[in-house]
């Protein structure tokens, strides 16, 4: 039984093992775990929280969903709390989203039962770098040396954050960029920040980033009519990525806001294709966390 | 793999091939299918999506709900997005309801998923239109030339649009009745307009409409304590119909406003009977949507 | 077919039958229902609705869960017409809870559909009852003659209502306690009054109530920083109780407000074990409604 809560506990080997199961989980037929995974989201979500059933569901897992506003949580308990009751119900692995940073508020693990971190504030998506990396993986061989850019709204992204730690530990080299008034300062030691036009030309994936009009006032920031031409990707400058260079996407996408609606289904875009390895790779997890080892869950409070 | 998002879009043949389903699947055991049904509703429903999960599980499926409230749809995405990714992720069919004629927003289909329209506003609801068509069947052999009437909040009913196309193409006589200031002058080409009590008196079948309270005003549209008398199905009128008539009723019942609350359990009731084969015929039209046959589908935008 | 909607249902054959089953029901394989249980919560709840969740698909049962928002509920349509609905459609349990005492709204039984009480209000909760009873029949092989102390705000609480019945039956002694303005007097006559420290060092279990901050408003009742020093379950209060006594908790737990935050998993604490008896109980009550008996269900209106 082992969590994720962070993609900072992830070892090279785990990644790679990770990658290996998702791998031969593109064959049918899958291996078979059993038992209850909650999806404990107060946070709104179709992708991620779709994606997590149909990989359990897919592995022989019943699935419940926890009320998003929180039935227990609203009655003053504690997240804590509320996981303790899941692990004694019986609840093998819980999926969990939350707008803060809910791991650090947790101060032991739980024996019986995984935690998976589908989301935790502007903080970490682990599974979604997961799947992302994965991506790079199928699409380049390996990730060693991989030019990759992630642009936008890097202020407000978890998916950067946690896109950026496990892109590092896997050899790639990072390059953020957008608009300086979406950057996040405490990111400039972790990857290079570059002007949008020159990063686009140098990469080997561009992963446009949305810009995440539900964490701030949209109009305040500069949002407007203009971003698409200057800050998001248009057709004029996909044509100069370079000619192997590959278009990202976590979804869900403003559409001619930080990517023409016209590149979605562009030969070079592997939008689709991130949302079929988010299942593959959150099996391949679910797999990892319930059969894969025996290291015990360690929570750094 | 097939989509239903207009009652239009059947033949002749399609809904006698779903009524032969529909019948075979009152033996168990049923036919199985695998893999996801999604139920994406943004309108309250008890009776619909919990039939059509029923529906999906008989038949071997797991189903998730997507949130209510509408998660991606509330980040921005369109819908025609959000059944994307639900169709990368590898969902079979996805069942739909809302509160627009969202069929006419969608470009392009789904190859490798199956839509279902589960009721868009006003103007089409095919399943329970194919419900009530085989509630018919079963009671009379037929549709041809039987005189059905439905009566009450036209207006707002998609129920009653839908019904007026299917029985027509089956070759029932159609006949709409209720207060003046809850018809629908749009489908005046399409049945005829019959004073209530004349009405009753001559049907085959009479379908009494739901007063849609939700849907406007109630007591700004003259709907009050005595709608029942002049308007509802009470004992009296009951009497009136001939003595093979049937009385149904979609539901959810308004009691005592377009029906008597004694009448619900009467022995021309088929209302209990509705619901029931509104299981089998979900079954039948999931089987049809994704076993039934190589068209793919078409969405006139 | 069986219902479930009051402790005073039950028999004491008919508790002892349930306690027998639940014991087999540790280990596993579990019998085998089959069919829907519907989830008709109207009342924010995790513990209850997962565990009743687990406990179906345990038995192998599919689950859906109604909206908590009411869907037909708020389109007019009384509860007994909702359940006539999922009793037609083919659901085989529905698992109920709102926050009026329901039951007595019902006039007529469900032939076909087992109907569960998982809370009314402050009136019922028998399965919580149910858990708690087993809990001490595991902990002590038999009620009869046993003094459980049930403390804290009794005057919300419906576990405290049903425990007082169920324990009663079962040949314990109940004795209430807490503040004297969470009291409730309709009790009077159904168990004794104590002093609550008196009552701690009588006990062989003490059962502490939630402060129910969510029917009440808790400042205008006393309820503040003194309460768990006057009140609560602290250190110093849990060395006056006998060695053999446990404490136990319905949960959700308020921190430091009824019982002290070390408490929780104190070796005295039965409250995880509490957690995961709810499970076993409600599979066996599920199989007792299902299976169990040929008895018709009675709905005394």
């Amino acid at each position: 039984m082992r969590s994720l809560l962070r993609v900072s506990e992830w070892s090279v080997p785990d990644v790679a093992a990770l990658f290996e199961t998702a791998r031969s989980m593109e064959r049918q037929p899958f291996p078979k775990l059993d038992g209850m995974a909650a999806m404990v989201f107060s946070e709104p979500s179709t992708r991620t929280m779709v994606s997590f059933q149909m990989a359990a569901n897919q592995l022989g897992m019943h699935v419940c969903q926890l009320d998003s506003i929180g039935s227990s949580l609203k009655k003053g308990e504690t997240l804590e709390d509320t996981l303790s009751t899941l692990e004694a119900i019986g609840v093998r692995a819980a999926v969990i989203r939350a707008g803060d940073d809910w791991p650090s508020r947790l101060s032991h693990g739980f024996p019986s039962m995984a935690l998976v971190n589908a989301g935790s504030g502007q903080w970490e998506h682990p599974t979604q770098a997961l799947l992302d990396a994965y991506t790079l993986y199928q699409e380049f061989g390996e990730l060693q040396g991989l030019k990759v850019v992630i642009a936008g709204d890097v202020a407000h992204s978890r998916v950067a954050r946690s896109n950026v730690t496990l892109l590092k530990m896997m050899g790639a080299e990072v390059i953020l960029s957008g608009p300086p008034f979406l950057s996040a300062p405490e990111l400039d030691g972790a990857a290079t920040w570059m002007d949008f036009d020159e990063a686009v030309a140098a990469a080997d994936a561009v992963m446009m980033l949305r810009v995440q009009t539900e964490r701030h006032a949209a109009d305040q920031m500069g949002i407007d009519g203009s971003y698409l031409a200057k800050w998001g990707m248009t057709e004029q400058r996909l044509e100069t990525m370079q000619p192997h260079a590959i278009l990202m996407h976590p979804g869900p996408v403003n559409r001619d806001v930080e990517i023409a609606s016209s590149l979605l289904n562009h030969q070079r875009s592997r939008i689709s294709i991130q949302v079929k390895n988010g299942v593959l790779t959150r099996m391949a997890l679910l797999h990892w966390c319930l059969q894969g080892g025996r290291r015990e869950q360690l929570v750094s409070a």
